[in-house]
This record gives C-alpha cells, sequence and structure tokens, in this order.
C-alpha cells in the first residue's frame, strides 16, 4: 500500500498541483501530520488538517477546482481496514434510520443557522440571503441577490393578494421582497430560531404581511392551500429518503393551478451523501438531489415545466461571501476564535471551487399539478 | 359487473361529455358495437371502434382533452378475464425481451414514417419537420417549423465548421436548416429509407454537407467526436430498457466540451407503455420518458443545463397538421382509403388533446458532460 505522502503528490500532480510550489494553487505543507490525517480519515482528514494548520493555499478555490476536475478527490479514502469497516456499517445503519428525521432535522439546522446573526450579518448582503445570487446583469453581491430574488418573482407570476408559502425561508429575504414589491402575503417555514427571531423583526419593521413558522415541513399543516409554494436552499438538507414525502407535502400544500419553485444545488449523479468533512463540520445530514432523485420524487405528481441552471453563479456568491467575511474578521474574530476562521475558509471556498469546475450546478425547477397551466412566466423571467 | 354502456356512460359524465349531446366535444354513437370493442379491448378498442365508424366526435381533439383531464380513461380497462390474464403474461415477456431491439426497431420505424413521402409532403411544412413546432411568435405552421430549427441551431450555439451529429434526423430539415443558416456539417442517424431517400436528394439539391446514415444508433460507430449532438423527437422510440444505452451512445459520441440538446415528449410519470390503440396502429413500441427515467439515464454521466417546456404548442402543431391532412385528403384518399383517413385523424387529433391538457409535456433538456462548461446559449435562445 502506498505511504500517504506519495499517494498526495501523485494525485495532485495528475491536475498540476505542486506541493510546496509557488503557484497561488500549489498547497504548503507546514506539519507532516497531513499524512496521518489522510491516512487515517481521508478526504475528512484533509479538511481537518487544513483547519489545524498543517497545510494552506492561497487560492483554495482554485486548487479544488483542479483536483475535483480531475476527479482525484475520489481516490483520497482512508486506509485503515478500522474505518473500512466502519463505512460499511454507517451506510447499512443509514438504510436503518432517516438521517434527516424531524428531531435530528432541527438539530442539524441549529448548528449551523444558528451559529451567531453577527456572522451572517458580516459575510451576506444587506437583506441576508443565504443562497446562490443571479450574476447576469449584476456588478456585486447586493445587486446579485436582488436580481435573484425579482427573478424568483418573476418567474413565480406574483398578484397582489396571492398567498405564498416558501419553505426554508431563511431570514425572510424573499419574503419581505415579495410583500413589498408584489403585494403577496407570506408563510415562512424554518427550524432555526436565530432566523425566526432576525427575519420576523426585519418583517415587522416594515410592516409586511410575513409570518414565520417554526415547524419542520413534515409537521406543516396549512389551514388553506397556497397559490404558489417556493423553496430556496434548503432541499439541500431534506435527504433522499425524504425527497418523495417533501413533494408530497408541496403537492398537499398548493392550490391545483398554483406553480412551485424548487431552487437547488443539484449533482450530476445520484448519491445519499455529502462530502465527509462538509457532512461533520458545516451542513450535517446534508446530501445535493440529482435529477433522478428529483424525477423520482416528482413521478405522477407534477410536471416539469422549467429548469435553469446557474451553477457558475454560486462560485462567484461564495467568493463575495469570502470577502465579507474575511473583510469583517477583525470583528468577529474574537468570538469564533482562529480555528474557526480557517474552518470557515475552507467551507466557502472549496464549495467555490466545486461550483467552479461543475461538480456542482444550482437549478431553480418549475413545478406545476398535472393539468395546471404551462407558466410561460417563468421561461420569460 | 357494470356493462360497458352503463361505464362509458358514467365515465363521460364525470367530465361533462354526453353520448349523442349536441355539444362538439360530445360523442355520436352509430353502432353498438362500440361498446364490445370496449368490453373486449378497453382503449385500444375505443380507438378500433373509431376508426371502424362506430361512433364520432366533431371535436375529438376537445373531447380527449376533457377525459384525460378528468383521468377516466385509467378506468377503460378490457373486462374479459382472457385479456386480463394477457397483459400479466404481456408484462412478464417486456421484462425478457427488449421491445425495441435493433431489428424489431427498424420494421416498427418503417410501419410509420415509411408509409409514404406524398402523406408527409402534404401534412408537414415544406421542410417536413415532423416534431413540435415553435409557436411562440409564429403565424402559421411554417413559421413555427423554422422557429423551432433555428431556437435549436441557436441554444446549440453553431459556428462555421463544427461537426453535429443528429439522431433520427427524419427528412434532414433541422441538418439542412444549420448547414445552411450556420455553416456546420451533419450526420444523420434514421433507419427509414424513405427519409434518407427524399431527405438526401434534398441536401444534395442544395449541396449542402449533410450525410445521412442508414444505421441504428447502438450500431453506429463515428470516425471522430462531435461537437454537438442532437435528438429531436427520436427518443420517445428509444423504450426505457435502451435509456442508459442512448445517452452512453451520445457520451461516446460528443467531444469533452460539446453540447447535447434532447427533444422530446415527457411524461409526468413513468411508465414502459404508452396507449394501446397507439401503440397498435401508429408508433408500436413508443414510450413517452418521465424526467425520473430520463434522470437515471444520465446520471453520472451529464449535467442537466437546461429544460424548456412548450407542450402546448403540439397541441398547435397537431391541429395544423390534421388541416393539412384533411386539406389534402381529395388528392390522398385513392392511396390510403377512408379507414387510413379516421385512423390518421384519431391519431393526430387524440394526441393534440393530450398535449391541451397537459398530460403531455414537449421538453427541450440541453445535457454537458460533467466538467464542461455552462452553455448559457441555451437559456439566451
Amino acid at each position: 500500500m502506498m505511504d500517504s505522502e506519495t499517494l498526495l503528490h501523485e494525485l495532485l500532480s495528475e491536475v498540476d498541483v505542486r506541493i510546496n510550489g509557488s503557484r497561488p494553487w500549489d498547497i504548503h505543507v507546514h506539519d507532516p501530520a497531513l499524512y496521518t490525517h489522510i491516512w487515517r480519515d481521508g478526504l475528512l482528514g484533509v479538511g481537518e488538517s487544513y483547519v489545524e494548520g498543517h497545510w494552506d493555499c492561497d487560492h483554495l478555490d482554485a486548487m479544488v477546482s483542479r483536483v475535483l476536475s480531475g476527479r482525484v478527490d475520489a481516490r483520497i479514502q482512508p486506509q485503515t481496514l478500522l474505518k473500512i469497516g466502519s463505512r460499511v456499517v454507517s451506510t447499512r445503519l443509514r438504510d436503518w434510520l432517516n438521517p434527516q428525521r424531524i428531531a435530528r432535522a432541527r438539530k442539524d439546522v441549529a448548528s449551523h443557522y444558528d451559529l451567531g446573526n453577527d456572522l451572517y450579518e458580516a459575510m451576506l448582503d444587506s437583506r441576508m440571503t443565504y443562497t446562490c445570487g443571479y450574476w447576469r446583469n449584476a456588478r456585486d453581491l447586493e445587486e446579485a441577490q436582488e436580481h435573484k430574488l425579482d427573478l424568483i418573482c418573476r418567474k413565480l407570476d406574483l398578484r397582489p393578494g396571492m398567498r405564498v408559502l416558501d419553505i426554508g425561508c431563511g431570514w425572510a429575504s424573499l419574503m419581505n421582497y415579495a410583500a413589498e414589491h408584489y403585494g403577496v402575503r407570506c408563510d415562512g417555514l424554518t427550524l432555526s430560531r436565530e432566523q425566526a427571531q432576525l427575519g420576523q423583526q426585519r418583517a415587522d419593521a416594515k410592516g409586511l404581511p410575513v409570518r414565520f413558522i417554526l415547524q419542520d415541513y413534515r409537521e406543516f399543516q396549512a389551514e388553506q392551500c397556497y397559490d404558489r409554494v417556493v423553496s430556496v436552499g434548503m432541499f439541500e438538507h431534506v435527504g433522499p429518503g425524504n425527497y418523495r414525502t417533501f413533494f408530497e407535502c408541496v403537492d398537499r400544500q398548493l392550490a391545483k393551478h398554483g406553480l412551485f419553485l424548487l431552487h437547488t444545488i443539484g449533482g450530476a449523479e445520484s448519491t445519499d451523501r455529502t462530502n465527509p468533512w462538509i457532512n461533520k463540520y458545516i451542513f450535517p445530514n446534508g446530501v445535493i438531489p440529482s435529477m433522478a432523485q428529483i424525477g423520482q420524487g416528482i413521478d405522477g405528481l407534477f410536471n416539469l415545466d422549467d429548469l435553469h441552471n446557474f451553477g457558475p453563479d454560486y462560485d462567484k456568491t461564495l467568493v463575495a461571501w469570502y470577502r465579507n467575511f474575511d473583510d469583517h474578521w477583525p470583528e468577529l474574530a474574537e468570538r469564533y476564535g482562529e480555528r474557526f476562521y480557517r474552518m470557515w475558509r475552507y467551507y466557502l471556498l472549496t464549495c467555490a471551487g466545486a461550483f467552479r469546475c461543475r461538480s456542482l450546478n444550482l437549478w431553480q425547477i418549475a413545478l406545476t399539478k398535472v393539468g395546471a397551466p404551462l407558466p410561460v412566466s417563468v421561461r420569460e423571467a
């Protein structure tokens, strides 16, 4: 069996990344403990070792883009028999347990979205939109997020007085924008107390007909159907075992001739797991859906009316978030600490790299019930 | 068990269609043999009985749209035990045989597309485009087809000198248009001798770099990869058991950064069979794909970059074809005969109804290999 140092050297040289090279995408190893981490924990170890400060890279995003383009990441696996065994066991366990069951989902959401509103206020646009912006005609993050919100409203063909349900509404940037500019009434589901509190304050300050509901999509029972349902950047937390339930819930909440817009990251290949480091430190139990999985989820329920891919815009969004985070770090450092800085940098820039090399997509998918009219607004928006 | 006459009466009244009523979507029963046909053969019997002249309907398309909207068609099943039994056996047989195997596909294609070029010349636009037109800014069928061809060329971002493969190229309307207006070189696959002969004549008359290849997509071995691959209205003949093979073939023929545009009818629900009358008389072994099935077909091979649904345009296209067919019938009657007239009317107008009530979609789907750049041309076309 090859030792981890030789393996890493070989894999990286395949994609023209050098250890201790001088180009911005080369990596600098400060501590050979990196190799032990890789041997023991594979990709999880690579990330943990970065957070520990064992290695560095000026342009993490560019390096990751190269690694994923060459698909060498899949060959970085834990080498210990114990890990291989535990992986088999955990795969079996996943079949029995629902990793995104309600109680677990509540905990997982809190672990990320309740980290601290100060962090997200520093990193995001003024509306706190924590999803991919739309950069086609935008000069900066603020515009990219406003254009994205407006794009969604136009695709949804919102008319005054309509009732809109937002599943996973974040800090209500979309609900507030839609209520203010399109005269609709919005209900939003979230499991994050921090989001609900700050979001409701922001809506109330403007006197908007926006209501937060602290419930899981599986618990929520609407009094009446909604004209529109939208879900932006929440489907990544649903998990393949719950896709069918998710779409059945949407089907129940949506009016007969209503329209559902699903905004989600999408993968080219079906899976039930995510990068182990992202899973452990950033989005526990998050899974990126494939079109096969979404297709099975909607089968017999919805017609697929439009799919718009603007994945490369997530690269720009993540880089803009990283710049904001980095600029504001002096104000955040005391509360979060140096290890958090490295963890957050690794999260934002490795994800940017994944979108840059098109390992990941960003899909906006328009769905209507079978028999409902084709929403021409979606294509023309 | 309810008798067929009562059953039909009850089902139709649910969707406000009357037997011997006076509205254009009501049906007129001339011969009670209709009920025997329904009892024995279900939906197949409904169509056969129409062709026999047992019943009529002024606006077949409007009637079918009502029936499918109310989903009462599924309740018209053969009532004889023999038929129920044979259905079970035939389902099992389908699992063992490939209904779209190459030899069979050759026969099935000939049975429809080699019916007679005079028929298709009378029915279609001047370029003989036998797929859904794009009516957004079109005044008539001729414009709708030209706009559709140009839409595809713009989505494909064709540049002079590019090599294009057209899988199921019909009479070469797309290849000839693309070669003439975009300066590309085209190879087209078809199994129809009639199409290849007339199509090649038309291309040669204009001196265009267009080549017909009389091969199945599974037989074809390209000398080099294509910059673009396109398939317009052929995927409906592939069959779920061959979807993976189809996409693997496209993957092999397409350049690394190439673009594949799939134009196909799409259904809301996965199935491996079609309406039994359509299957017996119009498109033997045709199957309408669902998104779940297409998603499984491309899993791990392609990124889904765009999906454009213009299903309602197929309603307009089919009605325009019917009008042309009906107008030209005096010239065709002697060769084809009265039963053919009724069969063809039933085919065109029942399909129009299925698109009108959104039982069927028309999808243009843009696909690239994982890692290829996002083709922005597709969304902006």
